[in-house]
């Protein structure tokens, strides 16, 4: 049995405009580390949370009560664990409240390292509802668009009431995507409370058929039905006003010839699906809209099939 | 240039419970008959309409303005037309107000038939737009579930903000569909006007991630995601107690095996789907359960691939 692992997951994109709280997508290159040891003592510990630079995190706990990580990690503990525990290192990669999945990132490095740590005891779908206990105590809402593409990888249909089923969905072959990251702050929490609580049968029906359209876009890879299908016409222009240069951003990121482009997870950050041909032009064109009223930002290009979370050697 | 033409238009089921407005599939063997024949005088005409019983048709008038054969037609004529006329005939296969697509079957058939006299200037899906002018002046909404699967054949997505473009989803290779009439009658645009205006953020979460999993089904050939995803949890129960025999029929289809079972389009017809080795059983057992409370019925059985509109010879 290993006495030490060190799990990686990635940052994702919540939503993916079409499919609020039900379709997320992983990003590449972008994402938590969760190193994981064996204690003697009992149950999930959090030894330290360090930040993107290196340096201790100024706001995440290690109380294990009050971290993403040590929660679904404690989950797992509960269903296959032993009398002894284990002890968490977390490392975020992803820039917290930033609508990349950080909380998920953070859950999904714990649990996949201390079911690595325990022998794996459970594929990797089952660790989905422990990511899950961590998730929910961060955003405060059930939703699996950022955990489930973050333990998986690609893009992953994840509806409520059929959890913990979910879906990995075909991936176009020519399309890649860009993640913009403004340097602001959106809690999600906050953002979820906000929203209407009623909508319109024409909402409903307008958005349920760009999903609708998009999956099946995404099936038969038909990058022109993304483009007629990729939108949020209910929850984007909710969300919109909080992130101040959303509006710029998405103009440029059309002009320059995005499939779409909307808000990741609750925001601030942005995404834009484009033909693999286009992004790198995109994410220049998308960091400069946002420079271009003030705001520092960076940004990242992806592939529709970033692998899920892993164990590092 | 023929002078004279047939065209069947098949009966469908609108909704197929997951889709309200945006999906619905072709049915096999049942559906109508529009024939078609040139005249000197301009503009469309009907000459008669005959039901299932072969007599005059005691309700559907021959008033071009009020016919949605000719209505549809005539939108036809408008772009495509010359300076003669089309004679309609026709003959009703689909029962009225049935839930099985009647008023969509017949502008389907009147505009293939048109089409045929006029040499094809339209290819088929382009003749949609045409027949959903007939469809909208029967059912007071502008919704393509009917229309475009009588007109395609199959499974059909067809949300209203993409028409005129429709997706042919991928059929299910071991699933087929029944359909159960009972001998009563439900207004489309009456059930329509009586459906609540507004829904909560988890009911149109709910049901959309029901759609979108259907979908993927679909396409991944998965019949226990069908299972688990076909269900109407926001317009069935605001119409089934329109239909008295409804749950009666929908208990003994589901014990029967059905993998769904919900009414198709505003009722009063029941349709489930089920694995190709149930149909047979499942026709007769849902026959049963609605006689058993006193209503006479009819049913049908059909593939998920029946073929849409066409020229008979």
């Amino acid at each position: 049995m290993s006495m030490h692992v060190t799990a990686f997951a990635p940052a994702s994109i919540g939503n993916v405009a079409v499919g609020f709280d039900m379709l997320g997508l992983a990003l590449e290159g972008v994402g938590d580390r969760v190193s994981a040891w064996r204690t003697e003592s009992a149950g999930i510990t959090v030894n330290e949370v360090r930040g993107v630079d290196g340096e201790i995190h100024p706001y995440l706990s290690t109380d294990p009560m009050q971290n993403t990580a040590s929660i679904a990690a404690q989950s797992l503990w509960d269903e296959c664990g032993d009398e002894g525990g284990v002890e968490l290192k977390v490392l975020k990669g992803v820039p917290l409240q930033s609508g990349m999945g950080s909380s998920a990132a953070s859950a999904v490095a714990a649990v996949v390292a201390t079911n690595a740590l325990l022998n794996q005891p459970l594929p990797n779908e089952k660790l989905l509802m422990h990511a899950l206990e961590g998730e929910k105590y961060a955003s405060g809402g059930l939703h699996a668009d950022n955990v489930a593409p973050s333990l998986l990888g690609g893009l992953v249909l994840c509806p409520v009431p059929l959890l913990p089923r979910t879906i990995s969905l075909p991936v176009l072959s020519g399309v890649g995507a860009v993640l913009l990251h403004p340097e602001m702050q959106v809690s999600t929490a906050q953002a979820r409370r906000s929203l209407a609580r009623h909508y319109s049968m024409q909402q409903w029906l307008e958005q349920q058929g760009y999903l609708a359209a998009f999956i099946a876009a995404c099936t038969n890879d038909d990058i022109e039905l993304v483009r007629a299908s990729l939108k949020d016409v209910v929850i984007e222009p909710q969300r919109a006003d909080n992130v101040s240069c959303f509006t710029e951003v998405r103009v440029a990121a059309m002009r320059a010839g995005a499939l779409g482009c909307s808000l990741s997870g609750s925001g601030p950050s942005i995404f834009a699906l484009a033909e693999i041909s286009h992004v790198k032009n995109l994410a220049i064109v998308m960091e400069q809209a946002c420079r271009g009223i003030g705001i520092e930002c960076q940004s990242w290009i992806s592939s529709m099939n970033a692998p899920g979370a892993h164990i590092e050697d």
